[in-house]
């Protein structure tokens, strides 16, 4: 952390981007505690395997172990699609990728709305061509038993192509119940598309139960990799709108017609598979298997309740119905008397720990604390009750007996 | 490399994707010497920083590593723009990131088209809504002098939006002239975007004097990366133009009007930054501006040389016009009785050496055999020839004396 290119050369030279610079720039990598929405810390051997030397991309090596990430990835999923496949890029092109693939120009598209991921998949949605009609629920809240007819009746008027929900919402730590939609969706001619980018890995997602068509996620949560790929998984409904398509799919990039050829098929290129990445997902992957996925679900269940009870006696509050509360992503009111930059200032740079701040409507009202994959442990758990109180008395709050 | 879920679970359940597999895979990752046209090996010191532990991508020590990234990749372009950034995804997504961002639909362009890479500028203008003109010559040539009156005429009679055209042709060896052609673009208004996939970090590319408006690369070539990223840096003139759309970016995950505000001004969240592969890019300039960007121009043509005259003793013909070859990538005829994808699969299962086939019109008639970064070293070069020449003789092809 020394001169940069642009300090050091400035004073130098006429034209300082003809040239080197002077003064190479350093950096020191710190360690942090990473408990906030992600990135999550990532497991130590998924780390030491990221410095493993690359293979091509079409190493028949490589190629078996796309193949053998595949196969977890729809366990995983709890799905047999074969259309399961990393994209090559972070959890957000996995939203645009499900959008851009299903939705042409002039489709009707449902979003239920209530939180700030919802609202992206409005903007991707429109983007991509779509008539975009909302539901709208509060921040916080979920889509009830009770909401199934007024969506039924939306379906039955206007027969959209798709509808989109978040299963785990990051900016609100509610948790949307998922297992009816399916069916639902289906008795109108319309895909169910979920985001999963919070919850793969943490609680129980069923996609091939539940009837899901579009799935996508993210590496650096619940999978305990760094942030890079994006699994996503296809129903074969999914496959055959997208095989009849009539205009070509507006993004190369994320054409699936064209990384399906890559990933199931014959093989042809692409584009260059970022290796590492995928090295680093399939290690992650082995982790959870070899936990086991229901083992790994308890122990988010069982930490999530320790730090709840931990968190509340030390006066903090959720913001979700209980009865909606993710175990992966707890989020506290801020207690009047607390600034909020301050504290998770401090909170990062004395106790090398951070947790985060509110989105959008919840800006500067919420904390959003998160215990995914490798970090939901009893240790840690222990260390952010105990760095969130110290914290809490030096920044002025009393904390109760 | 044992069972994969699939076929653990096959047998032993009617459901198997609702089951964790019963054998978790594992895999041996090979060590290969990667001499084709990309991914090339990763310089052992990128390797080693990829396993630190992550940074939060809002972490204010992350933020001045990202603002040192684009420090030093201004330096790597010779240039000074602003909007110089790597998108989070692998080279192909930084090509369609310049044309999504700054052509609309109803615009012309022209593409320069002389190998397989810009007929994929081709197809993703089109997908962006463009009206496409190419400009031909055959694979394995260059636009030179004499072209730039054609291409002139044609600036002249439609007045484009952009013009296309690839600086290193990774399909077919060869090494366009960039000198004149930009202010040649600006003449008629027209902005001129560059491939520069595999050129950055091995052969001389001055993005200012050459007046490029938009420039994209990759990671995993000159820069001895991973797979994953995209360099690219636009032109102020490019920005204004960016500046005066009418319509949205068809692409949510690639529009630069909020991808600038994360990198360039306020921090806002966009998308959670892949925060290791930045890591390995910091390291990575690094390493180029402690041997010096010119130095590194130097080797590249050194090792070349050598390569060149070793492949030439043991019989081997360049593809391409001698005066436009690249150093860094050797494409090569295969000779006559010996089978390509034979050849190939010894030299990686017995000698551990990948070099690429041909592409499109190349398929099956040539090899391409890179010497990108950290691999453009005289001990390379060796086991390069050393190995070509004993596969070669395995294989029953006489060698001259």
């Amino acid at each position: 952390m020394t001169n940069t290119p642009s300090q050091s050369t400035s004073s130098s030279s006429d034209s300082p981007f003809t040239l080197s610079p002077s003064f190479v720039p350093q950096f020191h990598y710190p360690d942090r505690l990473l408990v906030g929405p992600g990135p999550s810390n990532v497991d130590p051997i998924v780390l030491s395997t990221m410095s493993r030397p690359l293979l091509g991309h079409l190493d028949p090596d490589f190629l078996h172990l796309m193949s053998m990430t595949q196969d977890m990835l729809r366990h995983l999923y709890r799905t047999d699609y074969p259309l399961t496949i990393p994209i090559s890029a972070t959890g957000m092109a996995g939203m645009e990728c499900c959008f851009v693939n299903l939705i042409e120009p002039g489709d009707t598209v449902i979003v239920c709305c209530n939180g700030f991921f919802s609202q992206r998949m409005v903007d991707i949605a429109t983007r991509a061509g779509a008539k975009v009609i909302t539901f709208q629920r509060p921040w916080g809240e979920v889509f009830e038993e009770n909401d199934l007819n007024a969506i039924e009746e939306i379906l039955k008027k206007e027969k959209p192509k798709a509808l989109g929900i978040v299963h785990a919402e990051t900016s609100t730590g509610a948790c949307q119940p998922l297992d009816r939609l399916g069916k639902l969706c289906h008795q109108y001619g319309t895909l169910l598309i979920v985001d999963a980018v919070t919850s793969l890995g943490c609680i129980p997602l069923e996609v091939k139960k539940w009837e899901i068509d579009a799935v996508y996620s993210c590496s650096q949560k619940g999978l305990s990799c760094p942030p890079g790929l994006s699994p996503v998984s296809f129903s074969p409904r999914a496959e055959e709108v997208m095989a009849g398509r009539k205009t070509k799919v507006q993004s190369w990039y994320l054409d699936l017609t064209m990384i399906r050829q890559y990933w199931n098929s014959d093989r042809a290129y692409h584009h260059t598979a970022p290796i590492t990445m995928i090295f680093a997902l399939f290690e992650g992957l082995r982790l959870i298997f070899t936990q086991g996925l229901e083992n790994r679900w308890e122990m988010h269940q069982k930490n999530h309740l320790a730090l709840k009870a931990g968190l509340e006696a030390i006066g903090l509050e959720y913001q979700a119905n209980p009865k909606y509360q993710l175990p992966q992503l707890n989020v506290v009111k801020i207690p009047i008397g607390i600034e909020d930059l301050k504290f998770r200032k401090t909170l990062l740079n004395e106790y090398r720990m951070e947790i985060g701040g509110g989105l959008g409507e919840f800006k500067g009202k919420v904390w959003r604390i998160g215990l995914m994959g490798c970090n939901s442990n009893p240790a840690i758990v222990s260390k952010i009750l105990s760095n969130m109180e110290q914290c809490l008395i030096s920044q002025g709050k009393a904390i109760p007996k």
